[in-house]
């Protein structure tokens, strides 16, 4: 089976090649690349590149100015464009926008790690040129971005002439219009400098209120003789490479531009360490494409999943994955953003959406990601301190709401820092960690003190009333009602938090350094009991007269949103309704209360689960891509198998059919996630126990089967779930127990499979 | 008596000068001067003129776009700078800063309605001088302000020069760091003219956004021979006066200077307005002097009041009386800003305040400013029909929270548009006004339209839940808890809002044009019972266990904020803590149920009220100048004498001792009304009934005794309160029914007086 996801045809207008910059775009975590035209357009596109993490400060007034409030953020700098080659035949500028495209095909393979761009192109006086162009961001050199670029004159010879631009002073995109990306596209970077060795161009920028350095370093290699030489205009910071050769008809020239980038959070010496990596590059694409499939054959070997009887479903589930792959830092210095690195909406901002959506994928194919992740919100701990203290709290850590670097980037906080939950969601992501990675040396070193912190913010937040731990004013992951007390899934997730906190600091115990870490942190008995005290008491609101999990205290007493006459051009709603009105209304932007039934098992009762689904439902519109993805599970595993399909497919193939009108500003990292989620929780009934698995497999309607590859605690296994039956095979690793629709097994040694025969 | 605030001596430090701007500013409604010197100071002071209602617009960019939000405000506008006189005594400058000021004494006269400033001064080299500036805004001549100065030389002969400017080009004072003041202080005036008639001359610019004109005319007069002349400066667009005697021991020199300023909101010709008020000021400023003390005496023969036992009492409220006379708008086109016209603090905006903290003043005192001030709330119905649109509201008409001419300015939409009590405020003031002056034509053109559409905005915002309407999603007016349910304030508000609307429509039955009326606002039968029924089944929230109040539905489950633990310099605590730590608590900026225990009579039974009064007590940091007076009615309607006597304590001299730290930004005028009131409905306990007054009266105990005079449907009454007895004297009007001390009497003819003992 070849994973590969292609777009062929016309027409090439702006919503098209927007989209597609997006789509084929290359990253692998450290560095990303928009799939922009080497040869520019005629639109006004998102010509980025970024680096993961890398970032500058941009003022952000508040309109009125409150204690507290954030008054400037960080934001995701384009860093450079290096992706510029303009290709002359006989003169004849080679552009979509003149002559004539006879063929066009665009494709991403997954196995490659390389995306293409065929052309087939007449130009205005009748010159004809196959043109393909391929792209990989190296998983192996993250450092390294290289473009090939072939080009064959199909209607004789010609003289061929390149200009290959690397321009250092680039702007981002702005929409002022759109709250969900930068409203002012100021140069935020400034010249540091420019060195050429030998054919290297190396460009040094640095950012204006960071100070980070950023350094470009390019260099080409052409496969005919020909003449080549650099220019440096010192005005834009911008280094010209041009080359001249003779074609001959239907011979293929090769040109290869090299990028490295390195920065100044990463390198102490970007320059010279970009130089290194060049020389190490240079002239060996054949070995880094080998490099990359090798990457990848590793990767699709744990966690390969494969949907049978929808050729569809299949390769999008593939595309998501391996932009989940892309997207993800790796460094710990870093995370996944919201739009990964394809593009700038949400400013290159990490949110919850990395530990809720994304974090459960790379803990079950690629744990040493998983790890990372949370190794650079341990980093960001003293932050989480900070702004627990800022937001007056005398103990604990809030974590910001989105940010890249630490600081809370969130402008409005009713519906940003005052989502607490985003704490208890990364404390989620340790314990979670630990339960399918059993890493007891991130737990003493980072883990434990992260649970803790975590739960003291909930202790610190949360009060008794009437024998009962109540948390007030927050808001839960439903941004149309903010600011709320008792928000269900905000209060499950403190008690989890709670429950675990005392649970990993008893772990601890027996732990040499124990005596010391506590006494750092302060850890007594009294606080730990107090733990429990409130996680046991945790208010958990329940309406007696409808049987359901309200969203928060005061949810139903409040009128339904009428979604029947509600205009469809009327959503979503956030952009055509006033946030007090939404908030005044029965209406839920995504799955809230429905999320914390998929996330803490056992909250509720399977009946009360059942009622308060079939109640969400009606007054969820799904406006955020993290939702439907969540009903999918959860109808999942309530049996409801129809709806769990209807919900799936709303979402599975959200950015290729962009059904949010945003894939032009990024993939839907978190949505990609959930998908995966919908598949592997949802449909497979997956669930991790913490000595054992459980399966609970009901295969969509459509399909005839699915199989997918994870790991766990060390172990890889393969599950397969088909009309009739299923089985979980162990591929390597130590014995399992599983449990498999109902039915108890144990997988002795590799090999070993256990079938299972749906209830 | 002598109605006349003074201060003397020194030091004539920063602090006390620019406190001075403010306590002597004058003011007329239209007009209103800082109280600047006007030889200039070494500090950044607020040196300014302003014009009530005339704004320019400034941007206010919202950290993150949502829908609805504001981003952009009206602010009131320094509009000129004519107070400028320099003196010259043999080329010496007189300065407060140089040389030795011997004596110096400010004053401001309440009968006169005078501001006045008298300085001996010792140049640097010994010439000694006695200077003598006095200030009028004419309450008769609007347009006019006029500075007369009167120099004597006291050591000698010696040539004098003086140079008065009048400058266009004037910004407003910035303090970024504050959020009360303007954070930017762009010039919002561009030149639109200058012109000079014989000796006045007159500069025109107009604002940058609004494209309003402001004309400012000036013109000299000086009683001795002299040279004089002017000199246009087009550049800055400002003129310099300048002229030089030679003058005697001894012998007094008077220069006046007349400024008239008229703006396009007012005049279709500003420039030839102002001519012609210059014309008819001219030469006549002791006939000038002379109407201002008539005006002023026709005040206080309807409004004065004497506090007997207490000099300082005595004098700080005839202060505060008189700043609130000084500060009202009364041509329909402008209100009372929170700093009223002596400071551009709150940036000129209108708030509640006036409905609910000033207008019982003007109701009482001089009722045809209160129509005004209805007029203009009136005018402003389109926008508040909008403004609810925009809020989601299919019907009726939300206010805007803060405003000039009508657009919402407020930044921060949890403490600003969700205060839906203005509203209501609002309509409890068209309600007073119908009580206090029965104008049935003010009813019928206006009152009733306010009535129905403010009453349609909480009939469209509230909803039924079990057998309750409740109104969600309101701030009331304490800011520290945002975004509440079923506000007790709001609630109550709302209910009285319905009832009186109904009423009102019900009244205008037998109105020949009630027919057409009721077309156009598409009133219907249905409509009105359904107001009626859900007035009647309004939640008021009520505790069984704690026998009180709550402020909202969850306000109890909340801890309580530990106001003994918190550092004294942690108040206000808006300044030091973050909003969403604060709603997390039982803490109140101000009074907000406590509040509704005064305006809505019978709200709550008795026993509840004491006990929610006692329990507010002790959560409320009174961090707003809007909340002690409020206690002190209560506490004096509770009986709680002693309570009542000293909040009114913290309140009655507010800005004399510059309590908040911020008198010097401006006059806190709804505080001024407060402590009118204080006296008026607490103090003396009345309460105007429909068909009769009711007066309760409970002397404080550090007076031997008090009278005021006030208005009463288009009688004249006066009140006085003595320790063993008071009494109430009809001045004018028809027979009145009061009840005093619990006994009922009948005044039947001026003259007639009837006296009680406090039971």
């Amino acid at each position: 089976m070849q994973r590969v996801y292609r777009e062929s045809g016309f027409p090439l207008d702006e919503e098209r090649l927007s989209r597609q910059e997006t789509l084929f775009h290359n990253a692998n975590g450290y560095l990303g690349v928009r799939g922009t035209l080497e040869e520019g357009t005629r639109f006004k596109t998102m010509r980025g590149m970024y680096i993961n993490g890398f970032y500058d400060i941009v003022p952000m007034k508040q309109a009125e100015k409150l204690y507290g409030l954030t008054e400037d953020k960080e934001a995701m700098l384009n860093v450079a464009d290096t992706q510029t080659i303009l290709i002359r035949a006989n003169g004849e500028l080679f552009s979509l926008f003149s002559g004539t495209v006879e063929e066009i095909e665009r494709s991403l393979d997954m196995d490659a790690g390389v995306t293409e761009r065929r052309i087939t192109w007449r130009s205005p006086s009748g010159i004809r040129l196959k043109i393909v162009f391929k792209r990989m961001t190296s998983f192996v050199m993250p450092h390294l971005f290289t473009q090939e670029c072939e080009i064959t004159p199909l209607s004789g010879p010609c003289e061929v002439t390149v200009e290959s631009w690397q321009k250092a002073l680039v702007r981002n995109y702005a929409d002022p219009d759109d709250p969900r990306l930068a409203a002012d596209d100021a140069c935020h970077l400034v010249p540091d400098g420019r060195e050429l060795w030998e054919d290297v161009d190396i460009l040094l920028a640095r950012t204006l209120h960071t100070g980070l350095q950023v350094c470009t370093a390019v260099a080409h290699d052409l496969s005919v003789p020909h003449k080549a030489s650099w220019r440096y205009d010192k005005a834009d910071h911008a280094a010209l490479w041009q080359a001249q050769y003779d074609a001959q008809k239907d011979e293929t020239a090769r040109l290869i531009k090299y990028t490295v980038m390195y920065d100044s959070v990463r390198s102490g010496a970007p320059a010279r360490d970009a130089l290194s990596d060049m020389g190490k590059a240079r002239g060996g694409l054949t070995r880094l494409y080998q490099e990359q499939r090798a990457y990848l054959a590793d990767f699709w070997d744990r966690a390969d999943m494969e949907i049978q009887g929808s050729d569809e479903d299949n390769i999008a589930m593939l595309f998501n994955m391996y932009q989940l792959l892309q997207s993800a830092g790796r460094d710990g210095k870093c995370s996944v953003a919201a739009k990964g690195l394809s593009g700038e909406g949400y400013e290159g901002h990490y949110f919850w959406d990395t530990e809720m959506y994304m974090f459960p994928f790379y803990l079950l194919t690629a744990p040493q990601i998983a790890r990372q992740l949370l190794m650079y919100r341990y980093a960001l701990l003293p932050f989480a301190r900070e702004n627990a203290k800022l937001l007056g709290h005398k103990k604990g850590a809030l974590y910001p709401w989105r940010t890249i670097a630490g600081r809370e980037c969130s402008g409005y906080f009713p519906s940003g820092t005052a989502q607490y939950h985003i704490s208890g969601d990364i404390a989620y992501a340790v314990t979670q960690y630990w339960l399918a990675a059993r890493d007891e040396d991130f737990m003493r070193s980072c883990g434990a003190e992260m649970l803790l912190e975590t739960a003291r913010l909930f202790m610190d937040t949360g009060n008794w009333y009437q024998g009962r731990f109540h948390i007030n004013d927050v808001t839960g992951p439903d941004e149309y009602t903010c600011i709320v007390n008792d928000n269900f899934y905000t209060n499950a997730c403190a008690r989890y938090n709670l429950e675990w906190a005392v649970r990993a600091v008893g772990m601890l115990k027996d732990w040499p350094d124990y005596a010391a870490w506590a006494e750092r942190l302060g850890v007594t008995g009294q606080e730990l009991s107090d733990m429990t005290a409130a996680a046991g008491a945790m208010c958990l609101p329940y309406d007696e007269e409808t049987g359901i999990n309200p969203q928060d205290d005061s949810f139903l007493q409040k009128p339904v949103w009428d979604l029947q006459a509600t205009p469809r051009d009327h959503f979503p709603l956030l952009m055509h309704y006033h946030p007090l009105h939404l908030y005044r209304y029965q209406v839920c932007k995504q799955a809230d209360t429905v999320l914390a039934y998929f996330i803490f098992d056992g909250v509720a009762a399977e009946d009360v689960m059942r009622r308060s689904f079939e109640y969400y439902e009606k007054i969820t519109t799904h406006d955020s891509s993290l939702s439907t993805c969540v009903f999918s599970i959860v109808a999942s595993r309530l049996g409801m198998a129809e709806k769990a399909e209807r919900y799936f497919g709303d979402s599975l193939r959200a950015d290729l059919t962009d059904a949010h009108h945003n894939t032009r500003d990024g993939i839907h990292t978190a949505n990609m996630g959930g998908n995966y989620m919908a598949v592997v929780n949802g449909f497979a009934g997956l669930r991790l126990g913490e000595d054992s698995i459980t399966l609970d497999p009901r295969l969509p309607s459509g399909w005839t089967g699915c199989r997918f590859r994870f790991c766990w605690q060390g172990r890889r296994l393969l599950f397969e779930m088909g009309r009739e039956k299923s089985a979980l095979t162990l591929l390597s690793g130590s014995a399992v127990r599983v449990v498999i629709s109902g039915r108890r097994f144990t997988l002795t040694a590799p090999g070993d499979r256990a079938e299972a025969y749906p209830v």
